[in-house]
């Protein structure tokens, strides 16, 4: 059954299954705890097949963590016919319905840089990113005048809302709404910090 | 001459000795780069010696983080009999310096997390966590409720300060007084947000 269901799979659906088991590890573990081993017994295929496909414990650990990221900025994406606002308030809230859903893949991503590895840090780095790009043009077009200190504003307000999300989305049962609420209380606060000297 | 001030330096003089160098090795380069041989070659000493003071490369990174961490706090330790707000103003103030004088150390202990060692990581934290109990010790004393959300919120403004500090004192020459009043903006803003549902 087993060997059926290898000879059945294309190459790339095969890299899509190691991948979403890979995925899938980190509900319970750590990207940096994913090994080799583990992947080729989850799937059962050789230790051989795995290599083939990533190269080496970085391409995997690489591999499964791109997909976590797109998997939260999938679940994310900002409805864009939606005055900024509430796009806002949307795309916040799908956050923390997917933090809630996918425990382990958004505190991986968030603890990612733990497994050391600088090139599953630059997969996170470019999910926060994303992430204070898509507030950037919420604010923007809602009127706040665009600047470099709005762009590393929302960037580090990325890390605080990442902080506040395993704090309260994942260590607490504190009601979604709730945290939907503060976090766009808090992101208005910084954002109005960065125009306060003109006024 | 290198022999005889090995023989005159006590046991816990040479393990300070190896210990600032090791934070002086931040200056140019991450913590996870710094090996037991460099620290050697370093304090001409022998790899042997390295080992005998630290035990393991974990060892040594981790009294190198906590030297780091120390001196961090040692900088920024508040001016207890100041009023809360211009407490906060000279804490920050400070800290802005020290960004600036040791900006390597600044940022080894903000990235030391991408060392992978989850010892170093307990270290980083508990710096942050220092720095979030004096934030809320400011403003608990200047009339803000005190609760678990305003413990998580300060607890994640340090680190949205960490990334301000990256790119506005390090990665970029702005005004030291423009960071702080920024840095001071946001922290009221997000401390604001805790206390708005119940206006």
């Amino acid at each position: 059954m087993a060997a059926e269901r290898r000879t059945r799979l294309s190459p790339d659906e095969r890299r899509a299954q190691l991948i979403a088991l890979g995925v899938a590890f980190l509900v319970d573990r750590p990207l940096g705890e994913l090994t080799i081993e583990d992947l080729a017994a989850r799937a059962d295929v050789s230790r051989g097949l795995v290599f083939h496909y990533f190269g080496s414990l970085q391409g995997l650990h690489l591999a499964v963590a791109t997909r976590a990221g797109d998997a939260l900025l999938e679940a994310s994406a900002p409805v864009d016919d939606l005055p900024p606002r509430e796009r806002l308030h949307d795309t916040l809230t799908r956050i923390v319905g997917f933090v809630r859903a996918y425990r382990g893949t958004f505190s991986s991503l968030v603890r990612g840089v733990a497994s050391g590895d600088p090139v599953v840090r630059r997969v996170v780095d470019a999910v926060r990113e994303a992430n204070a790009e898509r507030l950037r043009s919420v604010f923007v077009e809602d009127g706040a005048a665009d600047s470099d200190l709005l762009r590393v504003t929302l960037r580090a307000w990325v890390s605080f809302a990442e902080e506040v999300l395993i704090e309260l989305a994942l260590d607490s049962d504190r009601d979604a709404d709730e945290i939907v609420a503060f976090l766009e209380r808090t992101v208005a606060g910084v954002v109005a910090a960065v125009e306060a000297p003109r006024r």
